[in-house]
């Protein structure tokens, strides 16, 4: 379907990153805690399995923060392909935020990197149109998230709150006044709550 | 049972009082729109009563802080019994986090208020010994629940989701560094998703 959806794992006390986010620490200090559901946890129960086959389902094109696709800062380092090897997970293009012009790059099983460096606006346009009926999802990370909904544009926010406080990071909702979506589905397992939330009609 | 409790509507953003608490608004500017579920709102389901069950299910004593007692500071005006009335919904002893030395008021319905000066663990020790093999629930404020999970004590908190977004007021977890709870229980609604946490053993 052409929904605009969003899937975040989030701590309880709203972070989606750790700090001190780096090449070795992608999520930031203990920000995997928040991510041991859907990456081999093995109290991991059906209600999870469930939630990763929403993650997981195929979309027609994603959006993501430069922060996101890799730890390099400023000019680009033409070697770095993104953290998920040869064959990303996404088999889709991905349209990444940036400030720095680079050219595509694809990658094996359909994964393409388109570099964007005229805004979310211009980003969200090019993923719709590449999307076709497929809907585009907003892959993160905060800042990303941030825009989309202060752009209105997302149709299905699910978090996944882990029983976990870090205390220092990226905080999801810093900045963002309204929230226009209400709970339609829950799911729980012992490391985190599921909640899928929908776009108020 | 004599388990310690807590339970707590909170927003999404992690606030559990808007900002500008005050006699006028004693949750602060859109307080009120986290605890819809269980005070009238007409959406409100199953699940939400069932919840308030929970929340309102008898307990052999209680402990607040004093901003939640009321919203007088510095020293008591004698005539404040509290926001709730002849018969307030505790009926049971309160004992309430104060620096301010006050006689205890016995109220209908059972409730008596006592003023405790010299801090949580004594607040605590005493709510145990009032409280028999009824349970002690820490009632709030944010602060009063943070000392009661920086002191261990809590055995079950419950967490009432709001898909609300405050952006200011008073955040339940900032300062507490570790959460030794997974989720036992979740029920949602339109209005919250309501989790209930057990510490972990």
């Amino acid at each position: 379907m052409s929904d605009t959806t969003c899937h975040m794992s989030i701590s309880l006390d709203g972070f989606v990153a750790g700090p001190h986010q780096s090449r070795e620490h992608p999520l930031g200090m203990r920000g995997q805690e928040l991510h041991g559901w859907h990456i081999g946890d093995p109290r991991a129960t059906t209600a999870d399995r469930e939630a990763t086959a929403w993650l997981m389902r195929p979309r027609g094109a994603y959006i993501m923060g430069r922060n996101m696709f890799g730890p390099i800062r400023g000019e680009w380092d033409e070697d770095w392909h993104g953290w998920w090897g040869a064959e990303p997970p996404y088999h889709a293009p991905v349209f990444v935020l940036t400030h720095h012009t680079r050219d595509p790059i694809h990658l094996d099983g359909g994964t393409s990197f388109h570099f964007i460096t005229d805004g979310f606006a211009a980003a969200y346009a090019a993923a719709r149109a590449a999307a076709g009926d497929g809907g585009v999802d907003i892959a993160g990370g905060a800042s990303t998230v941030r825009q989309a909904l202060a752009a209105g544009v997302i149709d299905e926010l699910t978090l996944d709150i882990a029983p976990v406080l870090l205390g220092a990071g990226e905080r999801l909702f810093d900045g963002i006044e309204s929230f226009d979506f209400e709970p339609v589905e829950v799911l729980h397992s012992p490391l985190t709550t599921h909640i899928r939330y929908r776009r108020r009609a």
